[in-house]
């Protein structure tokens, strides 16, 4: 429908005047694909967030605790750990491992942070609206960081510049809690944002992607992969998993989705950097993990021949990332709670 | 005797032109005090290793591998989980925890990276001459990064773009060995230098230090601390432990020294940021610490006074940390082997 409409509007403002590009531009925009916006407010407007706006101290202050390691109990597990800004903002391992070396009780693969800002809801079940509130989850959950609450907050109130630095990021009256210092790691979370060639094609630069990836990029609406994977993020919707057929590796630990059986789509941006795939890290190849959603979610077959096509589009979503300082921390002093292995 | 030595070099130099601060200064050279040169060819003469010569595109691949998590067998451990550039080069933690959850089974703490340098030996037991060599041990240590020499080859040779680093920094017909992995890894680590206002005092700027830890650097010298912690290193050779009466954490972990019951003595550049203290991580505050020296090795009593301005003046070691740009790591392959929580 919206294809027709779009062809009637092109019809219009006449369509001797668009070249092939033009038309593949117009026909991704009517599947629902969104680039990263070139202008810094129209950005600023979908990336900010009111209740915590965006600033530099918020930034960099987020970034500490982002790196920090002693927001766990062991005191050697950061926010990076398992969201490595240097591997595309994941792990690289099937499922993520955390306190004790225990991997995630539902063989849950550790999503990339890079555009989780787009993301319409947060974990795999969708269960968090935000990465202000997301970021409450694994520093406490005993499979990952395993800190309680308190022990979070005494160790940054323990050390006085990271006092200062949440004064100077919220002002002298600042209350340190633990809502606050996962809200300033998501402020933090929120500028990971990695523009690609592909943004570029869709912000109007017809040569930012070549013929292989642009054919790549049709193919990848033709067959209906825009169905879950549109918007900015190429995904980040709750959406049906296992629509035509089982997937080949449901049998791999035990996650079902949301109570409705629901499961959010994870974003494409970055994909060729962020294997292996699917909520439990089952496939290491990406042209199979094309080749499975076809199979479970569209019901039909991709050859192999279309699947590297598709691929080569996705090769294409691999961002620029921000030049990252690596934080010096601040020390810990006699009053912060020591670290416990246990 | 070097003492007087230089009592008569001043008094022929003329000791009216020698203020308080030149008085403290020639005493701290005349106790084996040095600081890192100012003059870059002098630091590059002791820095470099004519085996390996630093570079730029070496440093630059040896941060990479540094970082690297994908350098250990689960693909979650790097060089600096456990040597922490964000955490004065150390892992904050009594004993070091590596692979599976293993606590170092000699329950051994991971010494800082900076300045490693210019230590005349690597580990606690002193087995390794420099850190070309070093580097080889944690990676393959069960305990630690657990990864064969294989997998490490393997994994690196299945990375085109670390193939094109190492063509870059070695020439196009490099071969890329375990060694050579380890070896560009130890070119990165002479380059984590940092200097000190102690090294702009001992460089000449009386300035540099104030007061109270200048009156902190004599007590040091006077309480005999000089006689291991001396060179740029203030430690970094081996010597006899638990001299004058038995540490009191000797039962923590069955360490007992090289073979001839010798331990390395640490460098205390840092040491503020780099708690908790001794091979064993048994004391976790500086002038307890400070205190503890003083019975076990030099038979002393150090009162809370006196050790209060000693760790004044140890303060006055942390030193300036090089900015770090976190890398941006070369993707997996299909060729890449797959990690291994085993």
């Amino acid at each position: 429908m919206r294809l027709i409409t779009n062809a009637l509007l092109l019809a219009v403002v006449g369509i001797s005047a668009l070249g092939a590009e033009d038309l593949l531009l117009e026909k991704a925009k009517s599947y629902g694909l969104e680039p990263i916006p070139n202008d810094i407010d129209t950005l600023m407007s979908i990336i900010n967030d009111k209740n915590d706006p965006i600033s530099y101290p918020k930034i960099e202050l987020g970034k500490k605790l982002y790196f920090d390691p002693r927001l766990s109990k062991s005191g050697l597990i950061s926010c990076n750990t398992c969201h490595n800004l240097a591997l595309g903002g994941a792990d690289g391992v099937s499922a993520a491992i955390g306190h004790k070396w225990t991997i995630n009780p539902h063989h849950l693969n550790s999503p990339t942070v890079f555009n989780s800002v787009f993301n319409q809801a947060q974990f795999w079940d969708g269960r968090s609206p935000h990465l202000a509130d997301q970021a409450q989850g694994p520093i406490q959950a005993d499979a990952e960081m395993a800190a309680p609450q308190k022990l979070v907050v005494d160790r940054v109130t323990s050390i006085p510049q990271y006092v200062e630095d949440f004064k100077k990021a919220y002002g002298a009256n600042v209350k340190i809690t633990f809502e606050k210092i996962a809200s300033v790691i998501g402020v933090f979370e929120r500028t990971l944002i990695t523009p690609s060639p592909y943004d570029d094609f869709l912000n109007g630069n017809e040569n930012a992607l070549n013929s292989k990836e642009k054919a790549g990029l049709d193919l990848f609406m033709e067959k209906g992969c825009t169905a879950c994977h549109n918007g900015i993020a190429l995904g980040g919707t709750m959406q049906p998993f296992q629509v035509a057929s089982q997937y080949k590796f449901a049998s791999l630990g035990d996650f079902s989705g949301d109570e409705n059986g629901m499961v959010k789509t994870p974003t494409l941006r970055n994909i060729a950097e962020t294997a292996p795939y699917f909520h439990n890290g089952g496939i290491w190849e990406l042209e199979e993990a094309i080749q499975e959603m076809g199979s479970i979610q569209l019901g039909i077959d991709i050859s192999d021949k279309e699947a590297k096509s598709i691929a080569v589009f996705l090769g294409s979503l691999t961002g620029k990332k921000s030049q990252i300082i690596y934080p010096v921390l601040p020390p810990s002093t006699k009053n912060t709670p020591k670290p416990s292995a246990d």
